[in-house]
Formats: C-alpha cells, sequence, structure tokens
C-alpha cells in the first residue's frame, strides 16, 4: 500500500465546511497528488526549485486550472498564471497563490496549501456561478524557497522586476550548474527570465495563504489569522577575541575568555526585543567557539544574531543596540569584538485596509479575528514592494516546518478558504 | 643549514650561572640534542609516548647518565633510573626527573627540562666530587602526555603500582595497535609493565622541574616558583535541551532557547570560583549547540565545565556549586538539563615542609619565593599517590605549551637547577 495523505487529512474533517462550492475533499485530494511529486522515504517532498518534480507540479496544477475554466500562462520564469476573466477585464486583477517548490525532504503544506487555497476559490465561484467584477489569477510561483541556489523567490523576483541578472548569473546550483543551465534544464532563458515582469497596472493586490509555522494560532486554538507584517531578517556576524590558555594554569582573573563575553552578549540579545516592541524578535541561532577543547579556555567566539520585525524603525533600532551591546560586553570582559553585516532585508507592513478587510471575512465566518506578524519571508513579501498584500496564515501543528512532519489539520486548511473566498468577494465589490 | 635550538638558548645567557658545577651550555646543548630527535617541519617536537622516536631520546639520555657515573636501569614500562650511590646506599632513594615524549608537533621544554635538571644535579654533584648521604636517581618517565592512547601517565603510573591492566589492554592507539602490542613495538611487555612497581621504602621522596605552562612567574619576573598542589580536574558534561523553533516565527516569551540557558550558566560559571578559593578554576571550554542555524533557535547545547582546585574539599565544593547552578539556570529558563560526570581525578597536595624547603633554596639563590598552583597534571601527581612530591616551575612565555613556541630563556632554566641542586643536598642531610 502507498502513502496517502488524503486518509490522513480526510479523518475528522467537518464536513459542514463543504460549503459555498468548497470542498475540503478535492483540497485533501490535490494536496495529496501534489505530494506524491517527489515523495521522499521519510514521506516528506523533495520539489526543488527549477527542478523536473517542481514542473511536474506545476503541469498538474495548470492542468486543474484549465478544467476549473481559467485561462493558463507560464511566464518565462516558470510561473503559472489562472486567469479568471472579471465582468471588468480592464481593471488590474486581484492575485492569490503560493509556491510549489520545497525544501529538501520538506513538508506537504508550505506552498502547496497557498496555491490550493486560491484555486480552490475559483473553483467555488465556477460552481456557484459568480464571476468578480475585476479579474482574478491564481499564480503558482517558482522557486520561493531557495533551496536550488541558497536565495529563494526567484519567481516573484521577476514578476516584480526587480532583478539583478549579473548577480544571478554568477549564481551556482547545488550540482555545479550555472543560473542559465538551470533555467534551460526546465525549458526556460534568462532573456525569457528577465521578461517575466508584470506592470503595476496589470495588478490590484495580492493575498496568499500560507501555513504559520509557529505556535501561536494553534495555542489560540483559532483556525487562521491575519498577518500584520513580515519581518525583514537582519543577520549580523559577531567575533569576540579574547586569548587561548590553559584551563588549568591560568587563574580566573588573568583570563581573556572570549566564551564568557560572548555568553553575556547572548543572555543581552535575549532580553532587548521587549523594550523595542511586541512583535521584535532576536535569536543567536549559530555559534562557533575556538580551540573548543575541554581544558582550553575559549579563544575566539563567532556567533550570528537574526534580528527581525515588521518595522523598518523598530527592526533598524534593535539592530543599533545589538551592536551598541556587543562593544558594552566586549570592553567589560576585556576582549575584542567585530562584526560583519550579512544581510539586511526590508521587512514589508500589511495594508491596515486589507488586515481590516480580512477581520471582517474571518468574523463572517465566525472566527475571530487574530492578528500576528509573519517572521518568515514569503512571496508576499517580494510582491509587497510593488503592489499591496494581504496574508492570511492557517493553523500549524507544533510550528513544525520544513520537515515531514509539518501538518495542518483539513479542518484549519479549509476555513482560511472561506475566508479568502469572502475577501476576494468584498475586494472585488469594493 | 639545519635548525638549532641551542643557538637560540645560549644568546643573552648570563655566564655567570655556570657556577657550582652546573652548565647552561651543557643544558643548551641537551635540550638541543633532544629537540632533534622527532623534529617536525614547523620545528616542534614529535615523539608520542611508546614510541621509536621517544626510547632515541630515552637511549641518548641513559648514555649522557652513564657518562655522569650514574647507574642506569630500563624498567618494565621503559621507565630510565639513573642512580648515583648514597653514602648509606641502603636508605631510600631521593628520586627526581619527568619524562621526554611529548605531544604531537610540541615544544622542547615540557618534560625535557625536568629530566636534564635532574641529570645536571648529577653532573655538579660529580665535577664538585659531592655525594648525598642518601641514593639520588635521575627518572625519565614513558608515555606523560598520553598522545598514544588519549590518556597518560603510563610510566610513572606503574612505578606506583596503581595499574588497572585489563582496562590498559583494551586500549587502542591511534594506529589501531593495542596496547600489548604497541609495549611490543619498543622492545616491553606486559608482564614487564606490571613488573614494573617500586615499593614505598626505596624512594624517599621525588621532586619534578616543569614548566610552567602558565603566566604568573613571567608577569612576577621570577625564574621560578614552588608548586602548591596538583590541581586534579574533574570535568562535568551538561546537556541544556529547550526547543528548537523557527527564529522569525516564535516571539521571545513562548521560547525555550537552550543557548540562551547555556549562555547564563557560563557566566555563572566563571564567577563561582571567586566564592571557593583563590586557586579554584573553572573552564567551560568546549560547547556544541544543535542545529546551529542561523535562523533556528537553539534546540539542545552540550557544554563541558572543567573544574580544578589543589584541594579537594574546595574541588568538590566547587563541583557542587556548579551542579547546583546548572539545576537553577535551567529552571529559570524553562528547559530541562542533564549532567555526566567524565572524569574526577584526586588533587594532590604538595608537602608543606618541602614547600619549605624549595623557599629556602630559592632564597639561597637569591630568588624570592613564589607560590603557585599547578592546574595542569603531571608526573608528580602520580608519584604523589605513593610517595612525597615536591615541584618546581620555571618560567614559560606567554605561557604557550603544547606547540612549537613553547619557550623558556635559558636564565630561567639555569636557576631553579641551582635551586633543585641545593634542595636535594638539604633533602640529603635532613
Amino acid at each position: 500500500m502507498t502513502w496517502n495523505l488524503y486518509n490522513r487529512l480526510i479523518e475528522g474533517y467537518d464536513w459542514s465546511y463543504d460549503s459555498d462550492g468548497v470542498s475540503g475533499e478535492r483540497l485533501a485530494k490535490r494536496l495529496d497528488a501534489i505530494a506524491q511529486i517527489g515523495l521522499t522515504k521519510e514521506a516528506g517532498s523533495h520539489r526543488p526549485g527549477f527542478s523536473l518534480e517542481e514542473k511536474e507540479a506545476k503541469e498538474l496544477v495548470a492542468q486543474w486550472m484549465r478544467e476549473a475554466g481559467l485561462d493558463v500562462r507560464h511566464d518565462g520564469a516558470g510561473n503559472v498564471f489562472g486567469r479568471l476573466a472579471g465582468k471588468n477585464d480592464e481593471k488590474p486583477a486581484l492575485l492569490s497563490g503560493s509556491h510549489l517548490d520545497s525544501v529538501p525532504n520538506g513538508g506537504h503544506f508550505d506552498g502547496p496549501l497557498g496555491v490550493l487555497a486560491a484555486l480552490e476559490v475559483a473553483e467555488a465561484w465556477r460552481e456557484t456561478g459568480f464571476q468578480p467584477e475585476q479579474p482574478y489569477e491564481v499564480v503558482v510561483f517558482t522557486d520561493e524557497e531557495g533551496s536550488r541556489f541558497n536565495g529563494g523567490f526567484h519567481g516573484s523576483e521577476a514578476v516584480v522586476g526587480n532583478v539583478d541578472i549579473e548577480t544571478k548569473l554568477n549564481l551556482t546550483d547545488y550540482n555545479g550548474a550555472d543560473f542559465s543551465e538551470v533555467l534551460e534544464e526546465v525549458g526556460l532563458s534568462v532573456d525569457g527570465y528577465v521578461g517575466a515582469e508584470r506592470s503595476a497596472e496589470e495588478i490590484e493586490m495580492f493575498v496568499e495563504v500560507h501555513i504559520e509555522q509557529g505556535k501561536q494560532l494553534e495555542r489560540e486554538n483559532l483556525p487562521c489569522g491575519i498577518v500584520t507584517g513580515i519581518a525583514g531578517p537582519c543577520w549580523l556576524e559577531f567575533t569576540f577575541t579574547g586569548e587561548a590558555g590553559h584551563a588549568g594554569n591560568t587563574p580566573m582573573e588573568d583570563r581573556k575568555d572570549a566564551l564568557v563575553a560572548a555568553s553575556e552578549f547572548i543572555g543581552a540579545v535575549n532580553t532587548l526585543p521587549a523594550g523595542i516592541s511586541e512583535t521584535a524578535v532576536a535569536t543567536v541561532g549559530k555559534i562557533d567557539n575556538t580551540p573548543n577543547g575541554v581544558n582550553v579556555i575559549p579563544g575566539s567566539v563567532t556567533l550570528y544574531v537574526d534580528i527581525r520585525d515588521i518595522f523598518k524603525e523598530t527592526r533598524d533600532e534593535l539592530v543599533t543596540q545589538v551592536l551598541a551591546m556587543a562593544d558594552k560586553v566586549a570592553e567589560k570582559h576585556n576582549v575584542s569584538v567585530s562584526h560583519d553585516e550579512k544581510m539586511r532585508v526590508a521587512p514589508v507592513p500589511i495594508n491596515k485596509d486589507l488586515q481590516k478587510l480580512l477581520a471582517a471575512s474571518s468574523q463572517e465566518r465566525n472566527i475571530t479575528p487574530y492578528y500576528l506578524p509573519s517572521g518568515a519571508g514569503h512571496d508576499a513579501m517580494i510582491i509587497g514592494a510593488k503592489w499591496p498584500v494581504a496574508m492570511l496564515f492557517t493553523q500549524s501543528k507544533d510550528g513544525t516546518s520544513h520537515n515531514p512532519d509539518e501538518w495542518s489539520d483539513l479542518n484549519d486548511c479549509v476555513q482560511p478558504i472561506h475566508v479568502l473566498k469572502d475577501f476576494l468577494e468584498k475586494a472585488s465589490d469594493g
């Protein structure tokens, strides 16, 4: 008997959520069908960006789009658009979707749920005979996760048109192939990729359904929540340099212990966000100690601080405080410290009116509006640089993501589809 | 031109220290001759325990012993004894020496200096016609460093006779050879090794000259200092277990960050020794963070605490406080902690009378007596389990040891030989 996602999903499904043309059963079957493409022996998804597995998943969705009456178009970046004409088809389109690529041995919800949620709205409208005022497009973005080139968002970046193609041409993938070779493998070209840009007038806004990859909604016992902003990460690398020495022969007062200094810094980094904002976070996730011998006083420690907030001002203020804290702690412990800024991505605020509209649609479905930031990046973060964006998070079990245990209950998957449908109908009216 | 230690040593030598039969020039030539055996391309010493290089160095020293009129004996552990008869040769012997093996690519003073210092006393007595009341033995212990089997003191342990031979027979060296095979390679046998034990009555006491491998004497600008005790290390392994999570999607207040807990613990471990004793030290030298990803909240941290003091009571009290601190910190941060005691070696106190005698001999040579603990283990630590021991530390440049940069000025090497000689004469009188 083969591995089956459908049976697990449908168990305990509340069939009353199958209403207004939305079908949990169809969603479960489609999640299963996508999961079978690139299925790993640990029952995870392996569909790296620009892989044949990702392409196969996109082809399958494109077929479902056609069956749902959508007009399918592939752009030069491999993104797939399924378009439903609006009553007034000259208007800018409402756009919804996500991605189908995965991290290596990833989960089955991160990406596919957002694509299928957007498609399910089109299915429901077809069944109920609803036609939106504006055109509606379901989109599948290519290579969101970035497992191919250690840096993602290749599809959404091409749509926005903010592409430094020279840098991309110098990328090398995990097989040693360069960017143009990788595109060719799946029938794309560099020229086509650059040509995938869409003009601002074509699109009105983008809304993405995505699993939370956190635990807040589970704790609140809510199927979905409204994203208030997408945090932009800043990554700082610090190296504390003291003096290695024999752990037995160096009196405590003669030491320049790099790890003792780094430890005080780690503790301070953990307390700083509370003074900044409710949504700010700072994490030391990676630390490398040298020489790392049981009986040797640490001579140098390199660590990385990941700093995020959904507002640029508070995020940057936190960065400033972390930098100052490193100097203060180093001075106190008589060691030196240097730092290197590895990344600083601008946070993307979510339009307040769109948040209100999502709240109204949630209430329509008897779901208490719950607001939460997105700490992780999503295609909406990239699209947000050019168009208004909104995001709806679905409850994740245990916050687990990027591995085969990633899970969302089918009831929690279907309810945000109703919210999304209502939201799009309201947006189309407005 | 070949690498030469002699020229470097003799430069700046104060020839006035060549007196009473002690020769700095002879010492420098002999340090050089030993350094040439197993010389590495980085100009370090490579003479692992039970290697042909160690054997060659021992043979060379045995030859010098014979030339100095000593009666040479090899025991079954490969230890070399050079005996000078006492006026009353039935009395227990005064013993001095050290080892000739090195860590891989080690220095040229750690070990050889103590052997040659003991031999130089015999040379001086021969030149001045002095004969001690008791017999005097110069000793070379086999495999002090333990680089062969990842655990040393094989020679001195055999002399003490406190040998768990079953455990040793299960050892495997870096080439995959077992203990008996390794002994055979250098012409020894397991039976001979076990038979190397000496009875308590044969020896009165052991005194070892050794480089400090620390910086206290350099800071005090003293050639040598009197060791107050040999610290016994206790190694504790701790694992703090929290909960890994996405650095962006987990609010600060929802975290169980193992590294934040471990960091507070590291800071506390650094402050605890001051409340225990002047000689207590505690060090976190090794830390392993999991999963150690920049954007992942650390789920577990394993670290090692090296705790030492020269008194068992204070060392064990510090161990108790460190264990309690781990529990306290873990509870505060809502993570769990487990520990495993990897080693607990008893500290070896140095006989107060022998310290006083070393102090008197130091003053005889116009050297202010300076007392300091030995944080590192030495053959004297093993011998101290059966016989009274004393140690004299020689100034080390920058505290550097176990690498080719290890250095002691020749003036600082020769002065403790005069102290040793005076000490042995006083001890022989007493």
